[in-house]
């Protein structure tokens, strides 16, 4: 699942058991052929990491970071006040509260520092990767050709499962 | 508050009772100078006028649809499922479910349509702003410098009312 | 479980996996001896496509749509914009939110587009089957009668279980 | 308010305080033309008037019975048990729990018994009504008519307010 | 596990799958020698010979009645409602909504029709039977002597274990 | 609102800001004829005298205690495990969480230490001493036949009210 | 309410919106004559001050931190994460989620960064400065003594009150 | 896992059923060894057990009460209501309302009366023990040396886990 290009989207975790839910966003950014690296960075047991990180971002060619984090969740937020490029927030299913901590943590950031908040779990994931292919599909018209293919692809898979259903109730 | 750049960013209304959490996005986009246009399409009274708007957008020139919301709030979801631009979707307040059933309904979109969802009510309606002039900010290194100054400004207040209150304790 | 009889009754779903919590709705109708089709019709993946289905479905002969989504859930607020005969809702079960969030982005609709809600998951699937018999059967006599001997059996069972349950504890 | 024709529609409340929060409902009928009836009835302090009610609906000609309730709000369900025609309940909002334990209280009807439930509120009366007429529309070519006229005039509402907001951000 | 005493504590379930949860009280009821019986009945699908049921329980000799739903949950209210004696209302677990909706259909009873809640599921159903128990030891002595040993006995289960322990520790 | 006659009943609060929210308690007992006395006593501020109180409360003649409590709420909790007479619990209103901690707090009791809960604020204040004088009437004819007229008393009330409203839609 | 003595402990707030919700905090550690300081410092604006000011907190004498903060709340949180020192979060308030995004920001830190949360709101202040009043009574006896007698001097309130309230209902 | 150490911290649990979600906590206090006892005591079955162990605590040389419960949740409250020292209360999971009922009863504690909650289940006893560190290490030089170093040691492992996760993407 490597790739050779420069990094434009960063991939970031609070913690490594995060990962099985960010498969499908390294998987969208290989199908659109974009650079990506993935991170390991708590807010909480890596701050002066996380600070750091956050801030050479921008100067390291990253154009979007991609955090997902479960719980207090801080890591989307912290890393936004840190830079000025977009951030995504992934929040993750929690055993007692079902995400719902994660959620909120990640989206009640106060006016000034905006996190753009996804679905809970893996379809945020994948969400928050093709959300990263909108904004960088802004100024480049390769990938917004392919972004409109996968729109109709999706399209496609809706349009034969209904025929599928339609045959099989007929 | 008009202005006569042409618009790049469109701030999208379900109701125009939801004009006054919009104010602090527009106030945004006229500080950092940001061409923007504001409409009122209803996802479900007007449905055909709103696919209209979301197909043609990228066509005018726009690059990011805010989208505000409440209740179903599945405008900013329908939006996005007709263009490939990125879009931000603001909850607004409801009576019953405090905004819950608006964030819900905008922040659940299914695999594949992605939208990013800000924190309920003007807030958000300020951040969605924000989030906006941070995807700008990408391509354009005017918007790029006031975005840090912003930035600066926002800590300097903070340390302004630090001292203040520092003062009256001590 | 195909049925020759003109489709009266729409049973649409967002995604083919909604297909086995509306088994119910299914059997219900055949039970009825309504003539019913199925499909398979996401508002944020084929949009056009649902809207035309809508916008046809009067036409077409049909007189309720069954309308199953998950997460944002917007199918059955989309159709039920785009035609005037009545829509009932079944909010499909989701991993983070219990189905809550399905629920509300059904329910919460604004003034003016009503659509009928059923509870979540497969029970709602089987009563919106059986609303559906109870708006048609205002009109047919056959099905009217059929529907009170559907409520009679239901009690009959409910009476044979009380009376093991007695007798279990005489 | 009133109307001399024969009721068609029932609208039954818990208390004659959920009286306000049914005008619009009340209102919705009177535009089309339908007629209909408003009582009170409680399914815990009166509850043989409410199932003597509910069983002769029917042969009284009453088509659709729109019932509001708060709190354990069993009246639509304890209706619904009761008659064959299509119940529709309408959740009223309450002080601690905002509406949610009557939304939930009307939702949760068991497999075989189904009700409709709207929204939350006075949206959710207005709503029932709204519903109501889709019923009666297919049987009735004029209800059908002004309903199409009726979709037609809100978005032309819509429209005229995004045309004026359109003016007042040019 | 049958008793051949006169029964002077009713436990009615919604439905049969309630049974489960219903053990314990029938063991607290068994041990601490009360007559009772146990029924199958449904507020909605068999409203009328529920509401016969209530209507006389007081004139067989029934003092408590503990009535167990999900859902909607109306029984243990519609019994209230139609009887002058002491109901205790027992919340079943459900899936989408985890027995809230259960609980708040009983708890949220109106003015004048009080309904005893306990807790969700069979911690409830045990603690159901056990505060008929209180009840009845009002005017019976035999009772509240054997409540006394029970809530002694108690206590030495959790000092037994907090022996164990604190062994396991030191 | 005085009464010379012995207390069987005990209205205990948490805090006398609870009192207003059980006026209704007061009045109904008063209605009934039914001795009772009205004491503040904190779970966590007074732990000592509210143990003593408990555990004095049957010598001293109460046959129920009705125990108000917001937030942490233990005090319906802690009476009843320190008494073996029924103990029904009303959960008070609260800022951030509208009663449902309190509420949570007093229905969650342990299997062994039931408390009969009530909904939440006045309504529940009322419906506690009406579930009293169910108690109470088990054992008492005179009360009883009260019991009797009050609940024929409510349902005149509602009819009277449904004829006002069904003159004035006539 | 200044005082000249040597701070010991801290109170730092995300805003000074937050003040009014303080000031119990503030008057209890008067009344036990604990030196402290009040701060505004922002987790998400004031980054790198917020991270000076707790990695210096200890050499400069602190020994606990009340940190106030709402919505994404990061603060208590970011600055556990950056001493060693014990942490008091007390969540703020919201509009739309009434404080529960505030409280589970806070409280739901991951293994290693405790933080101590408290209710929400201004009850929740004035219990962090009890907190820490118990905290530094563990090693000061003149603290000691006087929190004995401010939990004594409660008790006398509660009394008092009980006394009022048995009269008036005598 | 015994230690010789004279009790210091004093793990508390309302059920030998909570004991697994402990084994956290008491591991950590094993590795900064912290001298401790772990008891079970019920603040409902064994009332009278609790207040005298609450009370004497501080006597016997405790200088930090963990105290674990689920549901109605009262042992923190009731213990830190009988003693001065500093409660820290771990809510458990529980299986209707995921541990949201054990949290709310021992967060809302009223003011006056302070009791520090953790996160719920065992993430949360694990921070309660190190929250007890933190308290512990104020005065103890041993203790805050090898915080400062367990502190670290997360750190590294999160350095790790980064640069494996790095080294399988790049």
């Amino acid at each position: 699942m490597a790739t050779k290009k420069k990094p434009v989207v960063s991939i970031v975790m609070g913690s490594d058991s995060d990962a099985p839910h960010l498969k499908d966003a390294v998987a969208v950014l290989e199908e659109f052929g974009i650079g990506y690296e993935v991170r390991v960075l708590s807010a909480h047991r890596t701050p002066d990491e996380a600070a750091r990180y956050a801030k050479g971002a921008r100067k390291r060619g990253i154009n979007v970071i991609i955090a997902a984090a479960g719980g207090a969740a801080h890591l989307p937020g912290v890393l936004g006040s840190l830079t000025g490029i977009p951030v995504i927030g992934v929040p993750m299913m929690t055993r007692a509260f079902k995400g719902i901590d994660s959620l909120l943590s990640i989206l009640q950031m106060p006016k000034g520092i905006p996190v753009a908040t996804m679905a809970v779990g893996s379809a945020g994931g994948r969400n928050a990767a093709l959300y990263a292919v909108r904004i960088l599909a802004l100024t480049d018209r390769r990938i917004e050709t392919r972004l409109g293919r996968h729109i109709k692809d999706m399209a496609q898979q809706v349009l034969s499962k209904d025929r599928r259903v339609k045959r099989q109730f007929a």
